[in-house]
């Protein structure tokens, strides 16, 4: 584990306090729960937690195939780990966006997970489909994260549907989606509010879309990771720029220091008070003319990315 | 005007622009608007902004009797003259809630105010009434902002309907206004948000109520009245404990530095996007059984605080 990760973690580890459950030394205290556990105890509470999360919003049962996309973090990572241990089908997909280093470094801790666990783990290759995020940053001027974010996307419901998985499963915390939430709300932005929910119900060619980690923080997760020995990749993207995000994510820490438990109530209260009222409006999709993808236009978007990408090949 | 004012006031005085309207040397630049004024045009820009904001939401005409609360502070004395200015016919109303030197002082440049203007202003002694705020603070647990918010809501009530009053206007500015709703939507406090509005409908016992200056920044106030020559207030009550209110207008600050209109598109859209959706539940109001002023139940929260006020007294 790298300096600036053991000292995020050093300050929930709290040796004096007695395991909640055995009485034992505890390892960690999470404030939130105010609740301390042994590392034994700690991995049970994680797991029943998001056993209970899973049926609580009915996201998948055991006779699913789920796709866990995993990216080489802690949250993917401990995902696929953790419903491994709970007995449900999940099989791994990497997309290995051809980011130098930090790609390389990802997909080979993916791959070394998958192979000592004896798991299914596929991979694809960005660059060998259309284009690396590199290439596509040098002729594209939005900021990398949203096509990056609309390329995986398009991928995971691609291969999802192509080999018959019923469930994707991402690795969104609960630090991402209260950020995310909030950002929403400061700009009042309705339709993304709409569609702000663990669940994102499939058909019309999507497969259905869980986050089942979203009662989870970043640093429960990194606890998880730790606690059983997974090994995950530690640095952030070098493309993301997210400046406000992470604005976001301070704040709502700010508020959750003061009073711990903020960012879950914060969240939870959302879906269960605001959300009912929005309603959520019908979109009038249709199959893209190139790919066969559900799309509101003629073409997708991924493949107006590929036309873009072909025009400028060809002019140069 | 104390030096801490001053200085606060200094950054957004910035001499070497130019007056957006005619051209001369500017005395200020509003980073919300991109905007440099001197000191004539900004006191008209701040005039005709207010007028619109009046009539936008249909707060009151020039017929209606309007009762001012004022404080003695930068806002609600900046709101009174502004009415004056623009010809409505708005007289005061000062709670005097006998906080030592603070209410003495305060209530001393509200009388000069209407005095040197020729202008109505009402007093009411709170002491002489029910109690001061000391004296309820020594048996009540609540935070004194709840029962001196709660009794200033029913005297201002109550005397605007005893003199004939049509509408009642309080000085909360866009500081006071973002950060409320900060509050109630991180707390997603339903039934507060679907009351948070600059304009509470009258009706079964209640005067309209508004909030004429929700679009002006704390500073903006402060500004109007530094440069019309208003002497206010500048200490904050000493019992004012709002600790989460602070934290909840710093936050609004930080976001408002990174992104300048931050506060008042949170506001504005709120009302325009989300309020909509939230309606309004009925409440089923009655009259108070001793005092005959609307409530929820047989007795009104302020005669039951007197009940209690009065019980203490016995007892002891």
């Amino acid at each position: 584990m790298h300096k600036a990760q053991k000292e995020k973690l050093r300050d929930i580890f709290i040796g004096m306090r007695r395991c909640f459950k055995c009485g034992k030394r505890a390892s960690l205290y999470l404030f939130q729960h105010r609740a301390a556990f042994c590392r034994e105890h700690y991995l049970e509470w994680y797991l029943k937690r998001l056993d209970e999360t899973i049926k609580e919003f009915g996201m998948f049962s055991r006779e699913d195939r789920v796709l866990v996309a995993v990216s080489g973090g802690k949250d993917s990572l401990s995902l696929w780990d953790a419903l491994k241990k709970l007995g449900y089908k999940a099989d791994g997909f990497y997309i290995d966006l051809g980011i130098g280093e930090y790609s390389e470094k990802s997909r080979r801790l993916c791959e070394e997970f998958a192979k000592a666990r004896g798991l299914k783990l596929h991979i694809l290759h960005l660059g060998l489909e259309i284009a690396t995020i590199p290439q596509i940053k040098s002729i594209e001027k939005r900021p990398a994260c949203s096509y990056c974010g609309q390329l995986k996307r398009y991928y995971m419901n691609k291969l999802a549907k192509d080999k018959g998985y019923t469930v994707i499963a991402t690795g969104h915390n609960l630090d991402d989606e209260s950020a995310t939430l909030f950002s929403n709300i400061i700009n009042w932005n309705m339709e993304y509010l709409e569609r702000q929910s663990p669940v994102l119900k499939g058909g019309e060619g999507f497969v259905r879309k869980v986050k089942p980690l979203f009662k989870f923080t970043e640093k429960e997760n990194a606890l998880y990771a730790f606690l059983s020995g997974i090994d995950f990749v530690e640095e952030e993207c070098p493309f993301s720029e997210g400046a406000n995000s992470i604005e976001y994510k301070k704040i709502l820490s700010q508020l959750e220091e003061r009073s711990p438990g903020t960012k879950l109530r914060f969240y939870m209260d959302f879906l269960r008070k605001c959300r009912p009222l929005l309603g959520a409006k019908e979109i009038d999709l249709r199959a893209c003319q190139a790919c066969g993808e559900p799309t509101i236009a003629e073409l997708c978007s991924v493949c107006k990315l590929r036309q873009r990408l072909n025009s400028r090949i060809l002019s140069s």
